[in-house]
């Protein structure tokens, strides 16, 4: 990848100066704004405000079309370039003017400052009314009006442009989507722009409706995906389609009906015409994607394991059920592969995994366990199936996260400190207390490293303060946590299975990549468990490398923060486009090494 | 235009050498095919058969990405080349190897040889089976199988495809529209590809059903256009619009309802399953477009008669409401104006109008009558305002062409006869009779040039055998032609004013050409009406030029021709959207000449 790539040395007036290292071809202003080099911009580098304009002091860039309309000869021999039109090939050195207009940005993700260039753009226009020595078409009139725009047009486009023209005396808002007119609306309506990012979960549905103005969330709507009662897991809802050939058009109607609803609640918490929203952006696992545009899921359920693709362009929004606009665009992110799908490269996007130099590591807990690794150059990804025990699944007192559940759990000498959602007496256990309480009594000695809890008789020694807590529920030696809630041997055992996947998934790519474990500089855990997870236990299981809490960082909903980015910047959205190409994905099912691995992570680190 | 054209020389083995003019850049099967040199090929020049093999004996042509597949590196330094890849782009000299397998083709409109080559086209693949070390998606397993294809995806096409591949063990057949692939099939479907060729009439809408895979009609369906209720002609049509709001809905749905219901009729005609119609292709004037793709035709009906667009990309079938297969693609005919429209581009087609030497004139007589001249080199068009005449309308014993219409009259000495449709007593007088009539009555001197009926007593000297059909009705004079069937005096003046128009309209663009009406050397009759209008008559009232009739030549539903051109050859289809540059449209409500040129017309030829 260096081989291609050049050097830009931006000499900032009034600012940082700056070096950067970036693939031949890319623009000047790009270059820059993906290195935080603020070049003046209104239009966002669409060459259409002639506003970024930059000095070329040293190495060559040609003139582009549009430069002759913003510079005089004399100052294109001087080097004045625009440098949203301006690529460079080889190594250049540009002198950057000081900022007149700051180009709106927002941070989205992972602390990723995302500067606003959405797909969706309106311009307001003034045409020539038509006259018998002008009998251009309509549409003639307007593309000449929108000059480096060309785009295709939609047939709603196309139905409203006579009247719309006329309604508003030649004076119109075209709505761009890409590189598709999907509208004309009478008189200056360019106020008005919003679009809807979904993070479509497994088990929940989150949808923000974004101002693609000014880059800011308007309401932010969620709910259980319905679903649901055809499967908790991936897994059973693709069994469903092949059990039954209905299934899967139930499937595709629940979707879209959640999709929807959570459309048109948005808009109204917000106050928004629905039909104010020209595009939508989705974030979602390979299943979750393929049911939503109902493609059978089938393949991705067995082996080999196989995607019916990985992008999905041209995509509307009513191919997903979401009525907003008649002709808004679906922007869905594409997979990696069958158990690394759209959430996970959103995620990725979303926590800058192919921008930082850093060695890092993403991981998404969760019945299937998505793991990214980092080395700063190269980014490799793979999916481990960690089974359903994070979800509270299959643990004798387990349940979700909801009022009621055990999510934080400290042993201290003879005491045992609970955590609790919701002002209520504890009833069961979910994910995060499930770890912790794994993790306080691995630190407490009362489980060996093997994962075997005391007998009463041994831990009366080590813990006399504690051993009153363990005791035998039928066969089973379990240690009590409050009552009626406790933590059984094959409940540990669980979790050790989970943890030995997930475990050895990020080990197997570190040694691909010729890693140490110690050699990772930063954790990131996405997901919704991912973010209650307590970062000193998922070390201590050894459920994440051994590094300093500091270093361990909850990153939230990154899917459907990526989702968010891919509204907000085209340019996000190709860098989300490129991880296909960047990140390369591992198969652990066909690894001759895995089960060896798989066998030596069962056990938790030694004290 | 013949500064880029080059000169290919083609020497064809056991057939007739030809030298041709094309311009630079278009391959040389293509060169061949438009003139007439047949080159062995059975993909129609895709670069899939690899037949296509000639060789460059003179000039230079460069080796194309395939021609190493076809030829060895012998063979390509002797100047082996797939015509289909090798674009000349400056004099050369071609030898053409005997042709061992003939193109499809089909003789369509006025003579035309159309070589099958269809936009729709379907290719049977067998593609390997995933493994865990092939783990490719679907779709790039089936795109690595389409070789030289690289279509964009419907999302239909999305939906079969898992299910497809595996229903077919693998073998698929992919159906590609254009470049879209619009589905993938289990096993070989190859044998059915089917079109519809829609003529939307202002009152009538054919439809003809095509077997593509054989250039043959598989069936033909016709009904009234179902708007009728709402206006007879266009412009009334267009009022309603304006009138009521609701109309527009109302005309669109009408539209739609007529070509979904063809379609299937021709489908059940021929046990086609409308879901093997994978392509609609469909000719109508500007207004009838705009309603049936549902755009408010408003604009065409005022001044300065706007049309919203003149290409219509993009199309799906079900935008103009026909289901048939549910991604099939429409190709609508593009109009030069208003009121020359898709109707008129595909008569143009299906006349050659851009590809005969000759001075031609094409003339579609009707209420709004369109003319088209071309000097062999440029192409002229326009429409002039004919006024329902023809139609029968406001002639006082006025019809349409139905049962009881008096369609040919002849008159001799002392007697008059008729030509009836049906085998009925004549009822009224259609179009066709008028003219007829009018010709008869001026040819035996009953009528002068000015366009008066003679009085009875000048009739009884001039025709005593006739004269005692001319008496009066009211206060107007009038010819008898038959029992309670009679010419008006006022109906000559309807005819001489319809007639003016139309003849000032060819006038004009013969001035624009610098040609004089005695230079036209074939004169095509187009539409329902041109068709059974007399050439005879129509050079004896002025309507067309005053050649010879047998170089009058009746064209039949050129528009319906035109459209099954589109279905069957994508190089047609480019011809027809080439007419777009290649025809200029003469606005004749502007020029200031218009109608001093009109009073003159409004004589009849002088005996």
């Amino acid at each position: 990848m260096s081989a291609d790539r050049i050097r830009i040395s931006y000499t900032v007036e009034g600012g940082q100066d700056r070096d950067v290292r970036v693939p031949s071809g890319v623009s000047l202003f790009d270059a820059a704004s993906w290195n935080g080099v603020a070049i003046d911009s209104t239009c966002g580098g669409h060459g259409t405000c002639r506003k970024c304009k930059v000095r070329v002091t040293g190495g060559q860039v040609p003139v582009s079309r549009l430069d002759p309309r913003a510079f005089g000869p004399e100052e294109l021999a001087a080097g004045w370039r625009l440098a949203c039109r301006a690529a460079a090939t080889g190594d250049v050195q540009v002198t950057v003017p000081p900022l007149v207009t700051r180009p709106k940005a927002a941070t989205v993700g992972v602390g990723r400052q995302v500067i606003l260039r959405p797909a969706v753009q309106k311009r307001c226009v003034r045409l020539p009314e038509p006259t018998l020595a002008d009998q251009r078409t309509d549409l003639e009139r307007l593309r000449a009006a929108l000059d480096d725009l060309d785009p295709a047009v939609d047939l709603h486009a196309l139905r409203s442009l006579p009247r719309a023209l006329r309604a508003g005396d030649f004076e119109v808002t075209a709505v761009v989507v890409d590189d598709v007119l999907v509208d004309v609306e009478p008189g200056d309506t360019t106020g008005r722009v919003f679009g809807i990012a979904f993070d479509l979960g497994t088990t929940t549905v989150v949808a923000t409706l974004l101002d693609l103005t000014t880059a800011t969330p308007a309401a932010v709507g969620s709910m259980l995906n319905p679903q649901q009662p055809l499967g908790g897991d991936v897994i059973t809802r693709i069994s469903a389609t092949m059990l039954d050939t209905g299934a899967l058009d139930r499937l595709t109607a629940h979707a879209r009906t959640a999709l929807d609803g959570l459309a048109h609640e948005v808009c109204a918490q917000a106050e928004v015409a629905p039909t104010d929203v020209y595009e939508i952006a989705l974030a979602g696992n390979a299943t979750m994607t393929a049911l939503a545009l109902g493609i059978d899921p089938e393949p991705l359920g067995v082996a080999p394991f196989v995607m019916s693709t990985r992008s999905f362009p041209g995509l509307r929004a009513d191919d997903l059920g979401v009525r907003v606009h008649p002709a808004a665009r679906a922007y869905v992110f594409p997979a990696l592969g069958a158990y690394v799908g759209g959430d996970i490269v959103a995620g990725a996007l979303a926590s800058g995994m192919d921008r930082d130099k850093r060695v890092r590591l993403f991981v998404d807990v969760g019945t299937n366990c998505e793991i990214v690794l980092s080395d700063g150059e190269r980014v490799l990804a793979t999916a481990a199936p960690a089974g359903p025990a994070f979800e509270g699944a299959q643990i004798r007192c387990g349940m979700r996260a909801a009022p009621g559940a055990i999510e934080g759990v400290k042993i201290s000498d003879d005491d045992v400190a609970l955590q609790v959602i919701g002002d209520v007496a504890p009833i069961g256990l979910c994910g995060s207390g499930l770890v912790d309480a794994v993790a306080a009594l691995l630190q407490v000695g009362l489980l060996d490293a093997s994962g075997r809890l005391l007998t009463p008789e041994a831990a009366a020694e080590v813990r006399p303060g504690l051993a009153g807590r363990l005791h035998s529920v039928g066969e089973e030696r379990v240690f009590a946590l409050a009552q009626n809630v406790y933590l059984s041997q094959r409940d540990v055992r669980e979790l050790q299975f989970a943890k030995a996947a997930i475990a050895t998934g990020w080990r197997l790519l570190a040694a691909e990549l010729g890693l140490d474990p110690g050699d990772v500089q930063q954790v990131l855990l996405a997901g919704s468990f991912g973010s209650y997870l307590s970062p000193t236990a998922a070390v201590r299981i050894g459920l994440v490398p051994g590094v300093p809490a500091v270093r361990i960082v909850s990153a939230g909903n990154v899917a459907g923060e990526g989702a968010k980015m891919a509204l907000l910047s085209v340019r996000e959205r190709a860098a989300a486009q490129a991880l296909l190409e960047e990140v390369r994905y591992v198969e652990l099912s066909d690894r001759p090494d895995f089960n060896d691995r798989f066998i030596d992570q069962l056990a938790f680190p030694a004290r």
